[in-house]
Order: structure tokens, then sequence, then C-alpha cells
């Protein structure tokens, strides 16, 4: 049996990937260039402008690094930490809690913030933990994806920043989906994922960093520990007038991200809000007949991931086996809840191309079928 | 201008990327997945079988990392190796110079045994450090693409083994062009690259670990520095009976090296191995009345990627600009040296797909033309 298969056409409404379109899907069948053909950088750096305008920043180490969005999260975090350094992480939900484990693991010490999983940090909490801990780093998740929660920036930022501290932004979930905009709110490292608003395959995260960030990985006194990670080895390839090997770039990858980036722009990113919003409401009023209960408040839902709590119906017929059939018998992929809320909530994600009303009620009308 | 530009058809005869074959193209064109649908899961099932093959072996933890080459070397790395612990790494290239940095950066303290660049390591030299430094840990590099040497691993891994040494061993250039034997070897880390001699796009590194390292990994006191190539966690995803969201894996990579795979294997691995030593005599032979020369003897020389010193006709015009008018009027992509060779050498590449006469004669053609 041949190792590639068929593949189903699935309707990803999970939380991430999402699916890609055609133009993207045909970008990554292009054929390739080497990682150091001036067509291919002249190519890389058009991607870098692109997502400039998708951060919101003009940080010129704004690129698509060679791996998933955990390794941009340990990206952000291994170079602007060294052993000893003090930071606060809000967690209010998995990513929040893999920040804290990646700075203890680059030797930081790490101060949480706590907030229910499915509710906002406190500003005044992080203020408090900030003023306390005199952290080098405050790092917090814009849009935590295993809750819905989308999380308010602009108090928390300002505070880090007033304390002298860099400030780390998770990304994955919100870019090109709903504002993100890394200058006006004084971030000095975020990161990204391909597989969620922006509708590529997985495979690269999005980063960016500030002249502050950099002027802290150029003071170091310990290398960073990565060195696939790490900053200033990266920047010679993806930054430096003259371009220099560091490692291969991922071709094919690149190629889609551009044509993922040439969608977005096309749209426009105001619009392309917009489209998210307008799905998520959908989305939340079309489910509420069916029994399923929103779990975040309003004020602090994401519009692209809706975690709901489920109905008896679905507990009575076991939500892991809800979702088995509709993905069998629907083509349809939903997501489950992540550690104290697993078997509590289902994720519906409305990234991308999926963030469409017909979208909604395809899922709507198969949910009805299987719960009648 | 959008930012995806038609992509010109390049012959990639460098250190890799090596060209992709259509089945590959299309491949990463087909609708995503989910990273946990079953479908997807048994895909990456198939694709772990096809690997062993390839690596042969029958190592369980046997999976793409998602990620490329050099964070398979890095995961190879900081898995085995905890802080004071010591390792012997053989350096006669680039790629030993960054496995023992990357060691370095682990904590570890390194002992590194050199040989001149185009030259293999001495196993006696090889033997004594060994001897003097008992290390958790020996690696080397099989394929070393900075020079074009094949290293022999059977007499200096089976000194490591005896000194109760893991195996760490690089067949980035190697694997799917030439031998590998990571059992017979007794090898306990090994790692590679899908844009090499599996002739897929750059992005993933297909890697390998024995029972001894796992046992190795599970009896750390010190968290493995790198979340995400952590390879407890990476297991909960790649080989759990239940699989377990670790990050996302790359999707469409993950079809690209399946269908690369599947070449590979309809191929058969003897044949493969036969036509990339065909390619590389080839090679040899025809650039030898142009007054090119192979920097390696002929014993230790690879197939898939030959190195050689450069006439005086090509110094004469620079070559570095022959090379970008290889590339500009021919669609030729060849390799310069790095590090010392930088300037002194070329590195052509005939991996995969390319390592064929007709693309041999392509070059040689070319060659002729420039250089008359």
């Amino acid at each position: 049996m041949p190792i590639l298969q068929p593949i189903r056409e699935r309707l990803l409404l999970g939380p991430g990937p999402s699916n890609a379109p055609a133009s993207v899907l045909e970008a990554m069948s292009r054929p390739l260039l080497g990682h150091l053909d001036p067509e291919f950088l002249a190519l890389v750096d058009r991607v870098k402008d692109g997502l400039r305008i998708l951060f919101a920043t003009a940080n010129p180490m704004t690129l698509p690094l060679s791996a998933t969005g955990s390794a941009g999260m340990e990206a952000a975090l291994v170079n602007l930490l060294e052993p000893g350094d003090r930071i606060v992480v809000g967690v209010h939900g998995v990513f929040g809690g893999r920040m804290a484990e990646v700075a203890r693991r680059a030797g930081a010490e790490v101060t949480t913030v706590d907030a229910k999983w499915g509710t906002a940090l406190d500003p005044q909490a992080m203020a408090d933990a900030i003023r306390r801990a005199s952290p080098r780093v405050v790092a917090f998740v814009h849009a935590e994806t295993s809750t819905g929660v989308c999380q308010p920036v602009d108090a928390i930022a300002q505070r880090a920043r007033e304390a002298g501290a860099l400030v780390v932004l998770d990304c994955v979930t919100s870019l090109a989906g709903r504002p993100v905009e890394l200058d006006a709110w004084g971030i000095d490292a975020a990161y990204s994922g391909t597989q969620k608003c922006l509708s590529c395959s997985p495979g690269l995260s999005p980063v960016s960093f500030s002249e502050r960030a950099l002027e802290r990985v150029k003071s170091r006194t310990h290398p960073v520990q990565s060195w696939y990670l790490d900053l200033s080895l990266l920047a010679s390839y993806f930054a430096g007038a003259k371009r220099v090997y560091h490692h291969t770039a991922p071709i094919s990858a690149i190629y889609g991200l551009a044509a993922g980036l040439d969608r977005v722009l096309a749209e426009g990113l105001p619009a392309r809000f917009a489209r998210h919003a307008d799905a998520g409401r959908r989305l939340v009023v079309g489910l509420e007949p069916l029994g399923f209960e929103p779990l975040v408040a309003e004020a602090d839902r994401l519009p692209m991931l809706t975690s709901v709590r489920l109905p008896a119906r679905v507990r009575e017929l076991g939500e892991a086996t809800v979702r088995a059939r509709l993905l069998d018998e629907f083509d349809i992929e939903v997501g489950g809840g992540l550690g104290p809320l697993a078997g509590e909530i289902w994720r519906i994600g409305l990234m991308g191309e999926n963030a469409r009303p017909e979208v909604v009620d395809r899922l709507l009308e198969a949910l009805r079928k299987l719960l009648a």
C-alpha cells in the first residue's frame, strides 16, 4: 500500500489548521528554488513586508520562523531570557501555561498570574505581579486557543513597559483574524502560526521582534540556548545585507504563506476582521437553540474560536462520539476541550477561509441532524 | 505587486534543496487534514514505517520532526545531553562544528576531534579521545555536506559503544542516497533532512532514536531545555497509544514526504544508491577536462555531493560570478564553499531526482559554454 493515500476533503472547524484556499495549495506545488537563490530571497523580503502589515509593525526583524507556532513561542522566550531572569506570565489557558514552562526551561524565575479558564487576565493582578517581581519580561496570550478568550492587551503592556520589562505576546490565533497592533501596543516580541486565520498549512511561525528586544539579545551574557532559534543567527539569513546560510528555509511552506498573505491583503484587514466577527456571532446565535452555551462572556469572546459548554444530548451520546460522527458522517472537524475543560467544552474554529456564513450553516445543519 | 510571483524552473545542483518530483509537489497541494484526524494519524504511521526502512532500523521512535535538519541535530543533542555531560564530537566540516556548538549550548563539556576539511575522521583519534573523555555521547557526521566527505561509521560507533557512550550520527545528506544502517552500526540517535536525497521540500527532519537513547531521556535529572524538541513530549503525539496534542504537525510537508518515500521505495534503495554512485562518478569524470579537481580522495568521496577545486579560468572570471551566470543564463544552481573553503571550491549536488546522467550532462554542457 502506498504511504500517500487519497486525502478526504474535511471542513476544518477545530482550533487549527483551518482549510487553505486553492491559491495557497497551488503555491505549495510550485517548483523549488534554492534557499539562497536571489529570487527566493526577494520573495522572503516580500513575505516579511506582508507580515509587517499583519502585525502592524515597522520591526525590521519580522520573519517566518522555520517551525510551528510553539517554536515561535520558544524563540521569543529563549532569546529574551537568560538564566535567573524574572518573568511574569499570565496564565488563563494551555498556552499561557506553556509559556511558563518554556520560560522555566530557559532557567528563568517564573511568576504566574492565573485567571479562571474562560475569563481574561485581570490587568490589576498583572500590574501587582509586575510591581512585585520587577521582571525582565512580561508574557501573555492575546487569543487563548484553549478557551476562546480574547485578552485586552493595552493596559498590561503599558504597565510592563513602565516597569522596564519587555513584552511578549502570543498572537497565534488572532493574527489576520482580529486587530493585532504590535507597535501601538508596545509589544517587543510576538509570534503566530500560519494554520489559523492566515489559512495556510501549519509549519511556519511568523514572528516579530522590536529594536528593544534586539538590544536585549545583543547584550546577553549567555548564548541563546537554542542554536536553531538564535535570533542573531537567524538575522544573518533573514535580515543581513549579505544573506548567510543558517538553516535551509522551508521553500514550499513560504510559497504557501506568500499566497496566503496575498489573499489576506487583497481582502483587506478591516473586511477580514469584520467577516470573522460576523461569523463568530452567527455561530453563537445558531448554537443556542441546540443547547450549546458559550463558555466566555460576550465582551471577552474571540470571534475565530468559540468555546461552548455541551448540551445534555451531547453528553448522553458522549462528546467524543459525537465529534467522531461529525467527522465520519459529515467530514466536519471540531475540537474538544483541553486540560480541565476536556470533555466539558467544544472548541469551534471559524478561521480565515472558514469564517463565512455558509460554513456556519453547514455545521449547524449537521449538528441538528446528529442531535435530532 | 503580489507577494507570490511566478517561480522559475531551476535545476538545483547545490548542497540542497534538490528538485522535487511532480508527485511530491502535487502531494503538497492536497487539501489539509486536521493533525488529530484519524486519517492523518494513519498517514503519519505509514511515514514512520517508511522512514524506518530508509534508516534500516526497528526503532519505534522514528518520526518526521517538525523543523529542518538543523533542528534534528539540536533534538538529538539536547535530549541526550544534560549540563556537565561530556561529549566527543568529530569535526571535519561545518556540520561537525555545528554539533559541537549545539552541545556547548546544552551545557555539555565538549571534546572535538578535528580532521582536515576534505578528509575523513581518523577512527584511532576518535578512539583515543573517547578513551580519555569517557563521554556520555559521541557524535559525528556521516556525509559532510560542507566538504563532500563520506565518513566510515562502523569502527567509531563500535568504540563509542564499547565505552558506554551513546552515538549520534548526522545523516542529513546520506539518507536515501547511500546506505544508512542505524541498527547494524549501533546508532542511538540520527537525523536527516527531506530536501537532499529524498527530493522533498525542506522543512522536516526525519529522526530516529534507539531504546537506549529513550532510556537515557527517561533517566534525565534536568528537563530537556527545548520544549519544542523534547522527545518525551513528541512521543505523546507521534508514538502514544492515544495521540495527544503537542504542537500542530506540518500537514502539507508530511504529504510531500509521504509521496517522496513512496517514490524512494518504488525505486528500491539498492537501485537508488547505485544511481547516486553512477551520477557522482560521471560528474567527476566530466569535470576533469574542464580543470575541476576533486577535493576529496576517491575512497572518501560522497556520490551525492561532489566538492571540486576550481580551475584557473573560473578564478579569473570570479567563482561567484560564474555561479551567478550559471544561475541567470542556464537556470542551474551549484553551491559555493563554506568557511575556509569559501572561494576555494564548489559543491555540486546530485541528490535524489537529480542523480541522473542527463542532469550531469546538462551541467557539463553549460560549464563548457561558460568557460569557453
